[in-house]
């Protein structure tokens, strides 16, 4: 696959428009903050590494118009556009990663003039691409080695090149895995309600010529119990400091499952999706999303009752006791985890 | 709710097309084995014991046009259209109860003329709807007893009027709750692939007058490690003598959660849905569909890649000791099945 989620192309953000994967491979043209906003909360980008990346590029968007006097005049309007591009989606650690990592770096250059730390702030994005691309590798190795050959792996959601710059986190596990030879074997949840398992797993999955079947999200328990699984890996939006992960609504009961049928239970995801400054999982904030995700079909067919009640949270959390070990772009962490995850992951 | 799921009107089948719910509640009115043939298939009608009705409809649609010069060229006729209609589906139990009550009446008689035994065809289809109503509210009646005030419940798929012929067994020990003053509030899984939680379930609880919240099939994990459910109920297409359950895919998925969060796990239906003849699970045949229910959104919106391999049970099977208690018409049976289903079921 020679497609790349994010690129910077011609002074606007290069975005693959995600919600019409997979009957269009289409872009969207990104040149202004509000475009951006909108691309991020309707999916078109999403998968935490990939929205670190867009927020990185947000940010730099915002920044190279800024009108400053000093750096205190500029980080001042850089504050500005950093908040408004956090508050788009509230769980994904990557996004406030990203936005993080920019302002770091103007903070550390704030000595310099405006057009050098506009020009840094550009590196600083460009650098955030390239470290993607060799982190999903990373993970992609480690986790290859816990691959034997013919596995039959489940995953939710899409953790693939579509969530990051080109490779993916759980799906790069299975990418490099096939790699080496492994002929790994993928049951891909079709993750309701927007069917990013449906619609980008199962698309890319085929396209790098990986065994892909899809199955409903509810299918994964019977699977399980005729042995057809041997290994449940998953991405993950924000893990915290012992080990808790926040993922796609659906991946706590894959965790649950995982569990009562002794099958091993993975999160596949960079340092940067871990965010050390909270405990447990009990303080990640959980996104819930608009009704009609599930009232009607993609924002067509309508399928509940007119008025119906509906709980829609974007993602669950797997207590650290469910996983078996977290891929990371550092190696692999295993329990315990308030001790492991700081002692690799940590300053 | 004054619907009825099935009735003979007007020398026809009047089915509710469950397809076309919840935007329209419309009939179709079936004259000829055929169609019925392929309202049951579309799943226009399902339900297990709306299934068994349907059979028995059926039997008789096609009983009272045999021109037979003695009962055994009848009974062959009626052999050839009884296996025709138990051609459609293979695992609801109640599909085949049907079409044997039928015979059974037919056998019966088999000295009388065949005008009065088709007469007495039809007086059978008659009692088997009649028997179902009853049946459903004795199944509400003793479900209701185990019901709390204010329990919140979750449910798969649709075991509710729309499954029966104008209560429900999952739903009417619901609704019986609801007439008793209990208060009882619903979680209703949306059920991928078909969405019967959505476009059924949702709607005759909202239409009764229950609360009910539509969720993912894949949230109801995140609700019970809420200690947001109380209790699951589902119905079933086909118990074995041990107390094997087969029923919606998914069922086994909420059956091993509810172990691992300790939540009580019933399952309601008459002991038509009770087939004795089994001894396990392992025996019951499991329908695979259509891979377009998972490709295709409602047959509309293309979501899967073209070609993608998919996996589609219509149903799994939920082992006996992940059941705390069958609710049937004869009252509550609980472990050791193998036991109790026969002592209580049996001749």
């Amino acid at each position: 696959m020679e497609l790349q989620t994010i690129e910077w192309r011609n002074n606007k953000i290069k975005l693959i428009d995600q919600t019409r994967l997979p009957d269009k491979l289409e872009y969207v043209y990104i040149d202004n903050l509000k475009s951006l906003w909108q691309a991020i909360k309707k999916m078109k980008v999403r998968g935490a590494p990939a929205l670190g990346a867009a927020a990185a590029w947000g940010v730099y968007l915002g920044a190279k118009d800024i009108k400053a006097k000093n750096f205190s005049e500029f980080s001042r309007k850089l504050d500005k556009i950093s908040a408004y591009i956090a508050s788009c989606r509230p769980t994904a650690r990557n996004l406030f990663w990203g936005i993080e990592r920019m302002c770091s770096a103007a903070v550390r250059n704030k000595n310099k003039p405006i057009p050098d730390i506009k020009r840094i702030l550009f590196k600083e994005a460009q650098d955030i691409i390239k470290e993607d691309k060799a982190s999903c590798r990373r993970i992609g190795y480690y986790g290859a080695r816990l691959i034997k050959n013919n596995d039959t792996i489940l995953t939710i959601c899409n953790a693939g090149a579509l969530a990051t710059i080109d490779y993916g986190t759980a799906l790069g596990v299975i990418y490099r895995a096939g790699e080496e030879g492994k002929k790994p074997k993928v049951f891909s949840c079709e993750t309701r309600p927007m069917l990013q398992g449906a619609r980008l797993t199962a698309w890319e999955l085929k396209h790098k010529g990986i065994d892909v079947t899809l199955i409903c999200d509810s299918m994964a328990a019977a699977l399980m119990r005729q042995n057809r699984i041997h290994k449940v890996i998953t991405g993950a939006d924000r893990i915290s400091a012992n080990g808790d992960a926040a993922n796609k609504i659906g991946t706590y009961n894959l965790a649950v499952l995982a569990r009562y049928h002794h099958i091993p239970f993975y999160i596949a995801a960079p340092g940067s999706t871990f965010d050390l400054g909270i405990k447990s999982g009990r303080d990640i904030p959980i996104e819930e999303r608009d009704a009609a995700e599930l009232t009607r079909l993609f924002f067509k067919n309508p399928v509940g009752p007119k008025g119906i009640k509906v709980f829609n949270p974007a993602f669950d959390v797997t207590p650290a006791d469910f996983i078996t070990a977290f891929i990371t772009d550092r190696g692999v962490i295993r329990p315990p985890y308030a001790k492991n995850i700081p002692r690799v992951l940590g300053e």
